[in-house]
């Protein structure tokens, strides 16, 4: 088993670890674009020392493109340190000159890897 | 020289490598608390291969801490692959129990490093 | 198609992203263990500001563990600043308890993602 | 106070937080430098979910350069999930072509971040 096939998805609203996207389905080409990543929407996810979400990858998949561009990386770095406790939730900004898809992959400290993925059209 | 000793800084409204920080003057406790990090903000910064913002890191000092504690690590990976460039900018959120100040740290990959802070009043 | 599913292998003599593992085949339970990964061992990948691997990240499953535990996260930060270019290798050391494999993943911001592992038994 | 006023430093073989910069003193331009960072090397530091050393980052500032250039991050990510725990230690590899100071700052979840410098020669 290669660490890709551990890669694991599902809905959202019944996996509290698949990372929800928030972004537009439909931009204007070239305009700053918001995309929001959190988990635990629905289900909250425990945020402990002993078991958090560690960080979510964002990438872009333009439609004529070949490969996944990382446009943002978030690590949630504290989780308990003085009382703090980085909720698992990141913004990012980024200008869309195609079509593609938003590909999220992140981390559980206890139960690995997930993925989740949302088109968005560029007018 | 230690690194410590070239982090830079400045107002943030002359020159655009001072990291900007957004949240609350006063916050309740035990409430999700938004803190957006932003550079480029009056005066923008460039976003090219050559020359970008690589990433911000936000950390938090409570008034009787001896020592800042990391919450967020954001890193703006894109700088023009496939046409995509992240722009220098993270949201995070923290539930905060006690007054302090939030610290924050940027690098630019040819002006090196900078810092900003803000107070945070807990109610 | 998911990001996961993006996410390329092969075999390192021949296609240089792949990234390449130095682990002894057996270790002694609870001993340190130097675990090297590399990229462009045999054919050289192009480390400039247009083309570079980013970053490699090491992982380990243990044969009775159900996820991967990510041990380190190894960015390659320099890519011709002022002259200096990092190269794609780094080294961790962690201690195992378990025979499990390690895994790798890594990123090349025009190729996208790799994959590779190796198994390690601990006596 | 600053952030970059909470760095704290010492000597490593006294203080255990402070990192350790093993390269040579000398290197000739343009070869390989191997630069191995290390965080406990006379005193061990705690490597526990509750405390422990979470980054260092590494970087090389040319004597003719005037701001520091990020080389290599290295995140340990393990401490303690499936009884795994990365050691805080890492190896990364550049070539020089100026002297100069490689400068390196690490973070521990408890005590806040840290800092060491040491000179290279290039012949
Ligand atoms: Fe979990
Ligand atoms: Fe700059
Ligand atoms: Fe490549
Ligand atoms: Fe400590």
């Amino acid at each position: 088993m290669s660490i890709s096939q551990t890669v694991q998805s599902g809905d959202w609203k019944g996996e509290k670890h698949v990372p929800v996207i928030h972004v537009e389905d439909q931009v204007a080409a070239g305009q700053d674009v918001e995309i929001k990543v959190s988990i635990g929407d629905e289900i909250q996810h425990p945020n402990e020392l002993e078991h958090h979400i560690v960080w979510i990858k964002v990438f872009f998949k333009s439609e004529d493109g070949k490969f996944p561009v990382e446009i943002a990386d978030f690590n949630f770095s504290a989780h308990g340190e003085d009382g703090l406790k980085t909720e698992p939730t990141g913004v990012t900004k980024v200008k869309l000159e195609k079509s593609g898809t938003v590909h999220v992959l992140s981390y559980c400290n206890i139960h690995g890897l997930w993925e989740n993925s949302k088109d968005v059209k560029v007018k």
